[in-house]
């Protein structure tokens, strides 16, 4: 305990990751990462602050939490930092009316935002939403726009389920780019602004000692 | 006449592109270009030599020259130069045995090709075909190989249909190549290997002038 405190000398908070750090998604709710349970346990009963930080998009924040809380852990819907309400915040600011290719599972948190006439595209790691036509829609649509504007949720190439590997996000935002020749804008890690959302989030500035 | 004949002074033969250039393919069969017919049948009467040469991966040669037989043009099998065919050249030549992510129009020109324990992966414009489960199963493929071999016919991002732009092979090749961190071997335009076997074809060399 001494060795854990020294290390962590000057520390303030500690943001972690939760697919593929916390639990292991898959059928049946996934399975949780041996002594991660214990290790957020911990790092709470700590003087840290503690954030989650996660680029998962195919659950609302809510299910992630109930899932989450179902296999031991103890979160709540403020300690999570995720794409999709970030995503909002910034079609709300900039007057964009999406297209979704998205997760039915995320969907819900999208009920407030204005998709008639659409005027961009929303990816996320839609799994099996990412059909084809669904492609192509997203393909003709931004072809029909004057200035293109594509936002992806996160661009990871690949996750881990209890399955198997799966494809994520990343290879359909690079199909679109090279089909449309656009550049989607990436809303999640690895993005600056994206971190330090979640650093405002528990109160703690970027230059302070994070982990 | 005197000027078209002028203009092809030295000109020994010609290389004619299919889809968009003879016919918009699409529901019913397609329907030819405007003077595109005429175009081939003068072409013919000429002393010019003609090949046809395609990125075409949806149909087999048999298959595309009877709907351009139907719309009326003067066209055989041996005219088509087409990246199926060259493709099994290649698998052969280096013992590759695929998993196919094509359109099932093509997949008989694949018929005497050993598809047990696949060792590629060999892409086309499946259309339909590029579901999630598919794609993720040539992911998944690619990545338990050590020496991962991705084969893309053509690399095109999309094409017209009479119904519009559709999504072609090239943006799903771009994913897989992201997603696995390898890059694919293009076989089709604009692969110089493919312009010289189009050029062999007719018996002409690419030092002799072509347009």
């Amino acid at each position: 305990m001494a060795a854990w405190s020294e290390r962590l000398a000057g520390v303030r908070g500690v943001l972690l990751d939760i697919s593929g750090v916390l639990y292991d998604s898959g059928a049946g709710g996934g399975t949780p990462i041996a002594g991660s349970v214990e290790a957020v346990a911990r790092l709470k009963r700590s003087q840290l602050k503690v954030q989650f930080c996660t680029n998962e998009s195919q659950k609302s924040r809510g299910e992630l939490v109930a899932v989450l809380r179902r296999l031991g852990f103890d979160i709540s819907e403020g300690e999570v930092t995720a794409p999709a309400p970030a995503t909002c915040q910034i079609l709300k600011e900039r007057g964009l009316r999406p297209y979704l290719l998205i997760h039915d599972g995320v969907r819900s948190e999208f009920d407030h935002v204005d998709m008639s006439n659409p005027n961009c595209v929303v990816i996320a790691d839609a799994g099996e939403g990412f059909s084809y036509q669904n492609m192509n829609k997203a393909f003709q649509l931004l072809m029909d726009l004057e200035n293109p504007v594509l936002i992806s949720l996160g661009k990871g190439r690949y996750y881990k389920e209890t399955s198997g590997l799966m494809l994520d996000v990343g290879p359909y935002m690079k199909a679109l780019e090279y089909a449309c020749g656009v550049e989607a804008e990436v809303v999640g890690k690895p993005s600056p602004e994206f971190f330090n959302s979640a650093l405002q989030a528990m109160g703690v500035e970027a230059h302070q000692h994070m982990k």
